[in-house]
């Protein structure tokens, strides 16, 4: 644990784009360290610049060699750029799996450039427990924008909607029929589609059924955002400068229709919110770890109190502690 | 909503394994009822005796096809047979995709086998908040196993390990490589292992794969557990006794060395802590509805306050309430 006056000089240090200190500033928010508040509020001052864009999608849309090429297109344009792979399917492993980051490698050495791999570790809350904190760290290290690229499936998208300005939901040929894309919920979070891979058979195909199916939500307004569907091959670097300007636009809509302060407001709601609830629940834990909450469930094994009675008994003890 | 009546008839036919009774009651759990409470409680008496075996593995295995023959074999046992299919993986469906569940038709008109879909909805807790009460509906209507198999993924795998008494992980030949076993985590979570679609080429292999990274896990003494390895053909109904037979040696090395207690006291303990923690999270949701969350999160948007200083203030106002 970093001694007090390490926190003020590595908060300098990574406001001054050293990578070695926002790596270890990010290191310190997932390993929940105790200095994670004096971080917080060391960094308080100096965030609110980033502008966040989450990518979400199927495995084997090419999410990576995505978020890789979309760093090209902002770099070409002269933005400092964070990316936050976070891979919450791996719960155990203690370490982000590194293998797909090998796309990001040309990247590396690029000094404006942070790429940092999270595991999600299963921590009340996921993703949005420890993602906002992160994004803190790279938002007050300088970043212009800051891609949050998600590893995993399912709930993962939700929570990258929601830790997101702006939410890119990628595809791929072959992948658009209705069931796939309706059980992952995607038309509900995107504000850009991405079809890649469009040197493929059924790209066109895939982005009229993307088009149609989008058609059948809820109705929109005259002002409302229309989400566009841009196609890509990010292999070849071909059609970044479409995504980029496709979220140039959605940036410019949100900001100027007060959208971006209404998503910036709750996300920050919700994030104070995730903390409260996480401090509660360590409370709980303590009294857990007492007799209290073993007798409670001992009681509810042998079938003389259901589980909400239980519960009831057990915030009384926590409002008491 | 059923009146005070409905509920405890409710009950009484669902213990008599009236079927739509079950269905009606495990709705009621599903939509977070306010006559949840009461349903519970009228359960709580009858509950304690079935055996929960959970069912997960990498999409592609055979789950629902395993979970179909190992009902047939429970039947075929004089069992009464619970099968609850979680698809954590569709929160906005507002209802589990029923494609997979065709699989489980020749028991649908069983009267000693309970099916039912749940869509996990993104609750706080996801799977964990409403299986543990689904399963004790399932409980009181007698069922003596109660299968819960996963569709979803990552997350997904270890909350029904958490809910299970004993839970299966299936593999099938080709998915045995190690990053795909170590991503998944499943090493840490099975008691019994299944490599289904035995007759494909690889089999073999997968078995041996298996078996080679279980025996580099964390050193067993003599008496503990080693997972067994089971080879099926769910689809051809072959191997499922061998399946049954490995988990009433695992259920009996359980019952005798009081593992099977401690893991049932943990649950329920986990049980009565997730319903205490989202009776907190409605509180705080009652204070965050207020102006001051929203003010909490401004002053955080503009730097002058960091989350946890805001989280501080936002529990001393719960605290107060």
């Amino acid at each position: 644990m970093p001694r007090r006056t390490d926190v003020a000089s590595l908060v300098a240090q990574a406001r001054e784009g050293q990578a070695r200190a926002v790596a270890r500033l990010i290191s310190l928010v997932e390993d929940a360290s105790p200095v994670l508040r004096e971080v917080m509020a060391a960094l308080a001052p100096h965030t609110g610049q980033a502008y966040v864009v989450g990518l979400t999608g199927p495995p084997g849309v090419g999410k990576s060699t995505s978020t890789s090429a979309l760093v090209s297109a902002y770099r070409a344009a002269g933005k400092r750029v964070g990316v936050l792979a976070v891979d919450p399917s791996s719960p155990f492993s203690g370490g982000a799996l590194l293998g797909d980051r090998i796309r990001m490698q040309e990247h590396a050495t690029d000094p404006d450039v942070f790429i940092r791999s999270m595991a999600s570790r299963g921590h009340l809350g996921g993703l949005a427990w420890a993602t906002p904190q992160a994004l803190r760290v790279l938002d007050a290290a300088g970043c212009d924008v800051i891609l949050v690229e998600t590893v995993g499936v399912g709930q993962s998208e939700i929570e990258v909607a929601s830790a997101a300005d702006t939410t890119v939901v990628l595809m791929a040929p072959g992948m658009g029929d209705g069931i796939q894309a309706a059980k992952a919920g995607i038309l509900e979070i995107g504000d850009v589609y991405v079809v890649n891979k469009a040197d493929r058979d059924g790209a066109q195909t895939t982005a009229r059924e993307l088009n149609h199916m989008l058609s059948l939500g809820p109705t929109r307004g005259p002002d409302s955002w229309r989400p566009p569907i841009v196609k890509t091959v990010a292999s070849r670097g071909e059609g970044l400068e479409d995504v980029v300007e496709a979220l140039e636009k959605h940036r410019a809509w949100m900001t100027a229709n007060g959208t971006l302060a209404a998503r910036r407001q709750a996300r920050v709601r919700g994030e104070v919110e995730a903390i409260a609830l996480a401090a509660l629940y360590a409370r709980m834990g303590d009294v857990a770890a007492g007799r209290r909450a073993d007798e409670l469930a001992a009681r509810v094994l042998d079938g003389g109190l259901d589980p909400y009675a239980a519960a009831d008994e057990l915030i009384a003890g926590l409002a008491g502690s």
